[in-house]
């Protein structure tokens, strides 16, 4: 028979068994992240209509997007998290609570060109907290507390939250009559940290045609920074210039930044960055990224903000909120090339592999009944191979301990638990067994997902 | 400006929070039920290229199936996890470990016509054992193990697994000369349940143009029914008769459940049922299905077999499996009609609401920082809003603990814990409220999902 090729589309990932165990472990800890702050689960189909996906349209976006006919249905896959939980929320906003916090693990879809590190089929984690009509400032100051609980979990501890105000940055503007230059001026802005700020100013001045000495004032609000007291004492110097723009905007930073201690998000992890937009049109107050301090290249790992009007494509009702999204695949894929994903998780699909060696196998499969009643996770091998070959397997799985079930045993009872790592083996009631590996298991599997 | 209508296709599952979270713990005990038994989580694009997917080819599946361009590309949805197995395999044969054993619960779509109870994307949650060459008989012995704790974990009892075995079945037809009818008889004797024996009798004498002998033949065979050892004492009549076929097929059925006490299934939950074929090429060994036995119009919750081939569009690779499947947005849509979902469940997306009641809202932040160390899940309600409003949006939600933190509390050191469903309330500090709430969500949360 003519065989296709078994192969996967570019740009699609698609894990080997030991390192889809540390995605999913990596899913399980956010998960249970986003649930410690009372976000809810929310899943969304993957096919949406292609005229309530694209109710925003144009832009990059469209282009990317997987769009296709089935009978007379115009048809799209979901390219964010967001879109879906725009129109979700329209869609029940009356049989829903406000403020409405809810994450979403999933993948989303964008037909971009494939290139190394750039998925077409990839996973977001987004957390939103939505509000009818208005929604307090306070929950701009929590997404600190999330993210930096959320990557303290996967192991990661050298990153920093970096936060910024919309309201603040175009008062800044305002105050210098550059309002309708913003635009240019943030993306000049953003080459900062590549370019440096000799050459920022001169596309300034260039580029987008501005005065001297308005370059400067640019440069030089960009350039203030340091801890968060100290930021926030330079920026009340401009206070008094009377933007109600500004001033809103500096009293929003205030507040978010206020109770970071309560929190639990320590000095170190946190900073006030002037230099941070994120986009033009869709945030309005408080705007995030996170970046890795010892790998800046990869770029924010966690980016949000706030906006007004989530869903306007497709009601009236005012539904402002704050919400940050991590892409979680791309996310994976860098840790992995940094080397940053951990050895220390068991990546085998079992605590204990159970090798019978004797014809009959009702006590090995006892064995295996009681091990998993104890809450190990457990294979039996049934193959008809020698045993250099069964430990072989074990060995290539990586699973820690095997559990030998022979005549001996079968006599007295016991089941043989050998320490795949130590070679020790010991005898053992099958329940103490149970006991011994599940607490061993448990020990291992905690460990965090990213080893710095 | 002019509004899209926010609406979800039709066919397409989507949940409110409350019914969401059942989903999700039905995902959390699937998952943590087969990872019990030791298979690995594996993840699949849900877009492969056509050419892969449909190499088997024609069908009703082809008709249904989501296929559409992207630039040169002809792409097409997964209609099950399967075919995206075997492409796994084939593609990566060389750096897996035989057996090979996967779970992978995920959407998949089929264009079907929509009705109700009836989705375009559901998700399936199965498992497969893979050989590379051969695989013994006894994996197949320990799959109704794996379908019985893993409704059991759900909170099911009331379930049987229904085990028949392709070569008894063809070799039965052998014997009676009726091989080229087999196809035939079995969608006639597929009806038994619906319009018992007599009428099937008809039909096997009018449609498939069986002699009346012969289709009394068949009709005697599908009556053989009882527990496991009767049933195979009136097989073993049969082994005389000298079919090869017959006889490995009772051999196998025999070995499939010898096993079964040790693997804890116990008698009640297992019938071998002859009448149970399962389509026609696919399978060659054990088939299995699952009914609810105070639901049979639902009909099988969980069905699988034995393969000999996994993956022979792709490769000359030998591959034998077992494995099943359940369609588990079917499952969950009848069980929400039988109303068999449990109401037991927190479905709150938090286990304590924090509700701050002076202006500076430090010692309230503190207090949740400290629940969340501890394990519960909290939500801080921000949004100044009257004290009725605040209660009113806890009962809303359904959390089960409201945590006030007022001057009074603010002074002394703790926070006030209301449990909202009995109206005590009882004043701790912050790390005691976090072990109490606690340990009350844990006992809630380990509620099983289905109420019988």
């Amino acid at each position: 028979m003519a065989k296709v090729t078994p192969r996967t589309l570019s740009g699609f990932m698609e894990l080997l068994p030991a390192d889809q165990i540390k995605f999913e472990r990596m899913l399980e800890s956010l998960r249970r992240s986003y649930e410690t702050y009372g976000f809810t689960p929310l899943d969304t189909p993957v096919i949406e209509s292609a005229e309530v996906l694209l109710a925003k349209g144009g832009g990059e976006t469209e282009k990317q997007i997987y769009r296709f006919q089935k009978g007379d249905s115009d048809l799209a896959l979901r390219f964010d998290l967001t879109v879906p939980l725009a129109k979700y929320v329209a869609a029940h906003a009356a049989e829903l609570s406000f403020p409405f916090r809810r994450y979403q693990i999933g993948k989303v879809y964008r037909g971009e060109r494939a290139q190394r590190g750039r998925f077409r089929e990839f996973y977001q984690a987004d957390i939103d907290v939505i509000g009818d009509g208005k929604l307090d400032i306070l929950n701009e100051a929590e997404i600190p507390a999330v993210i930096y609980h959320t990557f303290k979990s996967l192991g990661l501890s050298k990153f920093r939250i970096r936060v910024n105000n919309r309201k603040l940055l175009n008062g800044f503007y305002e105050l210098n009559g550059m309002s309708e230059k913003a635009g240019e001026i943030m993306r000049a802005v953003d080459k900062l940290d590549k370019i440096g700020a000799l050459k920022v100013k001169q596309l300034l001045i260039d580029e987008v045609k501005m005065l001297p000495d308005k370059s400067e004032n640019v440069l030089d609000f960009m350039a203030i920074q340091g801890d968060t007291a100290y930021v926030l004492s330079r920026l009340e110097e401009y206070r008094q210039l009377g933007s109600e723009l500004f001033n809103t905007g500096l009293d929003e930073l205030i507040a978010v930044t206020r109770y970071l201690r309560d929190f639990g998000v320590p000095e170190e992890n946190f900073a006030i960055d002037l230099t941070i937009a994120r986009g033009l049109d869709y945030y309005t107050g408080t705007v995030y990224e996170t970046t890795m301090t010892e790998h800046p290249e990869i770029g924010s790992i966690c980016s949000g903000g706030r906006y007004d009007n989530l869903a306007e494509y497709y009601t009236d009702r005012q539904l402002p909120g704050v919400g940050i999204s991590i892409g979680l695949t791309r996310l994976f894929y860098v840790l992995g090339e940094q080397g940053l994903l951990s050895d220390e998780l068991v990546t085998a699909p079992c605590d204990a592999l159970v090798l019978p060696m004797t014809e009959d196998l009702g006590a090995a499969v006892a064995a295996a009944t009681a091990l998993r009643a104890g809450g190990v996770r457990t294979q039996l091998y049934f193959e008809k191979k020698k045993f250099k070959a069964k430990m072989s397997y074990a060995d290539r799985l990586g699973v820690p301990f095997a559990v030998l079930v022979g005549e001996d045993e079968v006599n007295e009872g016991v089941v043989s638990v050998k320490d795949m790592r130590s070679g020790e083996q010991v005898k053992l009631a099958p329940a103490e067994a149970a006991r011994r590996i599940r607490a061993a298991a448990d020990a291992q599997n905690g460990a965090a997902v990213i080893k710095e």
